[in-house]
């Protein structure tokens, strides 16, 4: 068996510089989000705000939460997936660095994530493969072939949970957005950020009776393949499956 | 500039096997948590469950949270800490492997962070470095001394909000608790996990009129050595500085 990498990734990714406040990095700042083709046609969602939700006291949600692998079959509402969406990456503002705040925090609100979805039950829209552009609120289709979600499913070890689901979420780290602020420290960072934001949709699930499982286990060259991801640059960091808790019955 | 270790990590860490339920380590279940003296004099904790807090809906304690990096003058009280430990790696149930459930997910429910504190202004505990003892949900003084707590501020470049929070939380990957079970992966699901457990600390600050900030910049051989850690099996994944809010006046 190998020598761990552990070790030497915390010794690599040791802090390169005393707190800098200062610190600019002469790169080119890169852009907020991966390109899209200008003419995509993007599905707009309905505003969040608009959509009102039962109401569930904080810390009932946090009681609640645990790790659901098994869903209903009822689907998502679009507005549903809205609020998810909102709620783990949603722009509230697009500041003048240019850089975004979100719903919740990034390192140096550095944001290096964008959401792809595997959708397989979201009334009105076709099951496929989506990607959520953040800054307009709005989905892009990618992929809506049946083969495309099949081999999704396969590169995940066939996890059945992601088969079932209404909707998975699949967190694409764009490296480049971290590490041009923070180096290699930023390799930590991603993680912790994406921790951040699962944990959001674990709670954000719960007012729609909703219940996730968060995946860390997939075959990284295979899955970042099928989403045309170059698996070092930009790679999947995490993913959870999502769908409406089964209620006991009785 | 040497080159990144990042694309090297992700080969390094990606999942070495095809997901097996029947998975079984040959070597010792490393314990649920670092050891401490037998005689340790404990300070229990008021039981989360008979603290009141205010209500405060999910999604308005989604909506409100942001980084807070300037406090209050304000202790927090002893109910208040156990809350807070309590969301963020409370202890809900030991289950017979032995692993636990708590109130934030962890990957194989290996729940790998002990969680290390600086209280500067709890209300009954003498300002220092404490330890929570999650499976008694109880502190453990580690040290009371000035220095110390100043050495840590040092050894985190002299953020400021460390040293005016009323608590601090450093969240210590104990890695060997995910390594065990899932090898060099696990060092991603380590840093995945402390993004869940910070996140819950932001939400569940709101109620109590606390607000928080990440802090992942810090000097890692410093401080590991100033908390007695050895820097690779043990070490500072993650911390957290939390105070009372500064209302706005007028």
């Amino acid at each position: 068996m190998s020598e761990s990498i552990g070790p030497d990734f915390l010794r690599r990714t040791r802090a390169p510089y005393q707190l800098d406040k200062d610190h600019h990095n002469p790169a080119p700042r890169p852009p907020l989000e991966l390109a899209y083709p200008e003419d995509a046609g993007l599905i707009t969602l309905p505003a969040p705000e608009a959509f009102g939700t039962p109401p569930l006291d904080l810390r009932a949600a946090l009681d609640r939460r645990r790790t659901h692998r098994r869903y209903g079959e009822q689907p998502l509402s679009l507005e549903e997936l809205s609020f998810l969406l909102w709620y783990t990456q949603g722009v509230k503002v697009v500041t003048r660095r240019p850089s975004t705040l979100r719903t919740v925090p990034s390192a140096g609100a550095r944001h290096p994530f964008e959401t792809y979805l595997v959708l397989n039950r979201v009334t009105g829209l076709e099951p496929g493969l989506y990607r959520f552009i953040a800054t307009r609120h709005a989905l892009l289709a990618l992929d809506t072939t049946p083969e495309t979600r099949e081999q999704i499913f396969r590169d995940c070890y066939d996890q059945t949970q992601i088969r079932t689901s209404a909707a998975t979420f699949l967190w694409v780290a764009a490296s480049e957005r971290m590490t041009w602020r923070y180096d290699d420290r930023g390799y930590r960072f991603l993680f912790l950020d994406a921790g951040h934001i699962c944990q959001n949709l674990y709670l954000a699930a719960e007012p729609l009776a909703c219940g996730v499982c968060a995946i860390g286990s997939f075959d990284d060259p295979r899955l970042n393949a099928t989403l045309g991801l170059d698996g070092e640059k930009n790679f999947v960091a995490y993913i959870a499956s999502l769908g409406k808790i089964i209620q006991p019955t009785g």
